[in-house]
């Protein structure tokens, strides 16, 4: 954490900016009349997306919930890796680490093929596979993660705070010739409590949030398209006692004829959650309307559990669900015949336009990241850095994350559904379990999130110069490994420099050259990116701005840190920054010392050539890049980038 | 982290006692006529006295402070790994670890030998030892330690807030034959503010963590032994440009005739603070009456520092101070004679009983430390847990720690102040650098904290069974190591199990027998425990009290996690707790899976005969002792519990 660049400020370093006392009951304050961005929904898509904008004082954010206040209980629960390191750019995940439920196996059950109404374990297996990411695979409550993210927009430089009680009518968007007019999007609310009070805003743009059910989808007439697999599921969260072995692990359960249970264990020790399969519905016959109550529930877990016994102590929350896969063919109010001459502005982001089975784990996890890949693009055209083309990437990118997403989603929802193959049971539907656990081992960087790839596009190159950096993919996420901090040997996530702060990363994998010397190709690039009136850096940094502020340019040294003498680097690497230029020491790493941790092996990068590895501001890797291509360098920047 | 044992409830887990609104400011409302135990004191051991009490709801705490609020900035800011292990008993440790600074290597600068005048390194040594402690030496302002606890305390069951502005005028202890008399202690205040409101408070305790001028300790007549090395020294927090290139290191600097300086860098990346060497003092001349500016000691520094330059930006907080080592002959208010007759009810803690020098930061971190082994034992009597007998100990042990302390502290000092020896400079008090460096190194676990060894007493047995386990020594802090948690297969630390709720530990680290034997020596240990009248939590564990509230049962098995069948484990290690009866978990470890971490290995346990290891509230090991030995079990606790 860096603070204290603008003078000592006494206190919680993350709360410098929140105000104490606020004269006025956030709750009841009106709806500005115009803002830059109005977010409808306070789910984790909506709160990402707000928490991502909040911490830009120059951007006017409106978060609305026709819900009376913050979730309490309920809902997603799964943290995938690749979000806890987007919790990490946002600054909690050590919150979430200390709170949260660790998933590090899972168990797969199965009929005892010797006496098929009783379950017995077939396996288990490690759930995230080593090296993956940093960070675990987490279950938390999703309430506590609303909290996290709530807390930050609090604190942010605009002390944002979601408005509840707020229910949008309708949107109109005045997309007519005149693409000039500054806020073109008008949304009509009303107080969803008694007053029923009505209320109008303008906003640049509108992003819904808002749900499987979202009027945002339907206002920007996005239609919706997929199936039910007219099966009905029930899950619940519950303190329990019970002599299954496997309570406290992520449990598959298939039973011969009781139907499949997943146990996910929850934080704090005694809590877990159930997912309990129902009974297969009719065409067009709805769970909800079956009258199941959560006494069914319990039976048919104790049922699928046989020899096993549960109590259930109390019931925290439950709800019934079907199992169903839709999805938009656009994330955005632009048609595809319009995409090269419209910008859009409306989006809509997670369940609003992707639904699928809860059971992966997935459903919070993309729709964060939906948001996370949103949010700086969105802000970025608003601070006029960056070309609003930027936002036709948003629904390409990801609209093609939810597809694979649905397509994998059916396949493993029908495994789950399916019932098992077994020495007594073997009809042409039913599913061996190690069939089923080989697909959820050979999926798990999907799930887990980071094998997420965005193709090649205005703002993410082809892979001509993948080979310098075998381990760190063109399109998918930055893969942090572990280094060392030059000026104060800090042993740290070389990944955890990249704060959800909208600036991009310019990596240097320095060459075998010493760092001192002067006519290396590293310090020629630094040179360059520091001088040069093609470097981005220079094109594009207001003369009053920190030089750090568009682009965050790090050195990674191959060398040992007793080996980098601090007085002979390139002074760029050691910036002088804010109000009172103060010395930035935090720019310079170098290779761990101990573990034989070596990033440039760990990443495989050729320590002959180095190279330079740019990272959008959402951690996904733009380019790779040799150390002396500065024309590509320029090129890339110049597609997009604008001079304000 | 557990929670929700008695029920779900939604929200922070760690403020499900917090009150959200008070109706009365607590800052303005009056003392209370009585209390158990009365803390003076808002410094780091105040607080974490207060701190360690408020977790007990039947303990009725006090703890005012002369000054209006919370302290800002300034003062302290070491904190050693064996603080950073209390941290994580409080449960706070990884704030720190995300705020604070991390002292990783230490440099070592003195005059060069070619031309005196300039200053150059000698070397540079990494700050602490690996494997010292799953720590890192931190620095973080003493303030967010202070708002650490305070926040800790307003959340825990008591709602513990301090009063502040009363200043303690006197204390009056009626220590007549009558012993039996509840509240002992009478303390007379004054509002320290205009309006001079006089209030008295009875207490059963008084704890004086009032500082070097401590009232308390004037009023228990204690005397405070020690001298001046009549050596003034400056301190301030600076905001600075500097080319010296170890600024973001720990540096030690002996300039040849400018006097020392030392540099710690500070939390946040850019601040630093200063101790400089000022001019030696006339016998009984003060630092304070010298006219001694702030601009003197950049001055100094600059001098110092030559041929480095420093440009002071913001002084954030300067101060002088002189270097003294000062000791209590006894820590509480009975006399040496009367020892075995009576037992203490009034004890002074940190700088009101020891001081010395700032620079090898040990001030805070023993003071704390003080507090830790002093509040559970202040805890265990009032809810008589424990025999009165255990106050005694307070004294004794920490006594003895203090003593140590100033000894190393008055040679460190010492050579501290020194001139360096170099080719030109070689009279006889002047001091090799390299010595300097070899004395820093040897002590390095002193000062880290983790070398401090409580000798044998009637809570800390002898070492008649140390070599069961010679890496876990008795009478020094339980040294963690790696494990799994073998039923949800979590990687934690061992000793993080360890929280600062007031219980011993049982750690039986099993022998080589399989965990389902029933006849093994590990379970038929847990039998004696569970059923024998003469066990110590059969003997103190109140039938309606769950089993592991006066002691926490944790076995270490020597078999991989897929090994162990918790279908067949011995059920005591499941205990069922709260008022739902649920299942606890979180008793059963085994090795580590990975990068070879075996705790046994690591700790040198026998893996053939395995052996108890018992540990104080305070994470002290008391006693080692071979699986089979009940009768010193049972005669070990027997010594100091009581039934109630």
């Amino acid at each position: 954490m860096q603070f204290h660049l603008n003078g000592f400020q006494p206190g919680d370093p993350e709360a410098v900016f929140e105000k104490k006392d606020f004269s006025v009951s956030q709750k009841d304050r009106a709806l500005p009349q115009t803002v830059d961005v109005l977010i409808i929904g306070c789910g984790p898509a909506g709160l990402t997306l707000a928490a991502q904008l909040s911490k830009f004082s120059d951007i006017k954010t409106v978060i609305v919930d026709q819900k009376p206040d913050r979730l309490i209980l309920g809902q997603a629960d799964g943290v995938a890796c690749r979000t806890m390191e987007m919790f990490e750019a946002f600054g909690f995940s050590e919150k979430v680490l200390k709170e949260g439920y660790w998933v590090n196996e899972t168990a797969f059950w199965k009929p005892d093929d010797k006496d098929p109404n009783k379950i017995i374990r077939n396996s288990k297996i490690q759930d995230t596979e080593d090296g993956l990411s940093e960070f675990p695979h987490m279950v938390l409550n999703q309430a506590r993660v609303h909290d996290f993210y709530l807390d930050l927009m609090k604190k942010s430089p605009t002390n944002l705070e979601p408005h509840y009680s707020r229910k949008l009518l309708s949107v109109k968007i005045n997309n007519s010739e005149n693409q000039n007019e500054k806020h073109p999007v008008t949304a009509f609310f009303e107080h969803s409590d008694n007053n029923k009070i009505k209320e109008t805003v303008s906003a640049r743009y509108i992003i819904g949030c808002d749900g499987a059910r979202s009027v945002v989808r339907k206002s920007l007439k996005l239609s919706f398209k997929g199936d039910s697999a007219n099966q009905g599921w029930g899950v619940m969260d519950v303190l329990a006692i019970t002599n299954f072995p496997d309570v406290r692990l992520k449990a598959i359960i298939h039973s011969a004829n009781q139907g499949n249970l997943l146990i996910i264990p929850r934080e704090g020790g005694y809590l877990i959650r159930l997912y309990i399969e129902l009974e297969k519905l009719n065409a067009n016959e709805r769970i909800a309307h079956k009258n199941v109550t959560s006494d069914h529930l319990i039976a048919a877990a104790k049922r699928i559990l046989h020899p096993y016994t549960i109590e259930i102590k109390e019931i925290v929350w439950w709800s019934l669900y079907e199992i169903g896969q839709r999805l938009c063919d656009k994330f955005d109010n632009v048609p595809v015949d319009n995409e090269d001459t419209h910008i859009p502005n409306g989006f809509i982001v997670g369940d609003a336009c992707h639904t699928h089975s809860p059971q992966a784990g997935q459903g919070m996890n993309v729709s964060m990241r939906d948001s996370f890949n949103l949010g700086w693009k969105l802000a970025s055209v608003i601070q006029n850095k960056c070309s609003p083309n930027i936002l036709r990437t948003y629904s390409s990118e990801r609209r093609t994350v939810a597809k694979e997403l649905i397509d994998f989603d059916r396949k493993f929802a029908k495994m789950f559904s399916a019932k098992p193959k077994t020495a007594n049971s073997n009809q042409k539907d039913n599913v061996d379990p190690k069939e089923f656990q080989k697909y959820f081992e050979k999926h798990s960087g999907f799930t887990a999130g980071t094998a997420i790839q965005y193709y090649p596009s205005i703002i993410s190159s082809n892979s001509k110069h993948q080979h310098l950096a075998l381990g760190l993919k063109v399109g998918m996420r930055f893969h942090s490994a572990p280094v060392i901090r030059v000026a104060d040997v800090k042993p740290m996530e070389l990944g955890h420099t990249i704060k959800a702060d909208g600036r991009w990363r310019f990596f240097i994998f320095a060459n075998s050259d010493k760092p001192e010397n002067p006519i290396s190709a590293t310090n020629a690039l630094i040179d360059f990116l520091r001088d040069n009136k093609n470097s981005p850096i220079v094109k594009f940094t207001k003369p009053y701005e920190d030089i750090d502020s568009i682009f965050d340019v790090r050195v990674i040294f191959q060398q040992s840190h007793r080996e980098i003498n601090l007085e002979k680097i390139n002074p760029f690497l050691l910036p002088l920054k804010g109000k009172l230029g103060l010395r930035d020491y935090e720019k310079i790493f170098c290779i761990g010392r101990k573990n034989g941790e070596d990033i440039f092996k760990m990443r495989e990068i050729s320590k002959e050539t180095g190279c330079l590895v740019v990272v959008r501001p959402d951690q996904h890797v733009a380019n790779i890049l040799p150390l002396k291509a500065f024309n590509e360098i320029s090129e890339f920047f110049d597609k997009f980038m604008t001079k304000r």
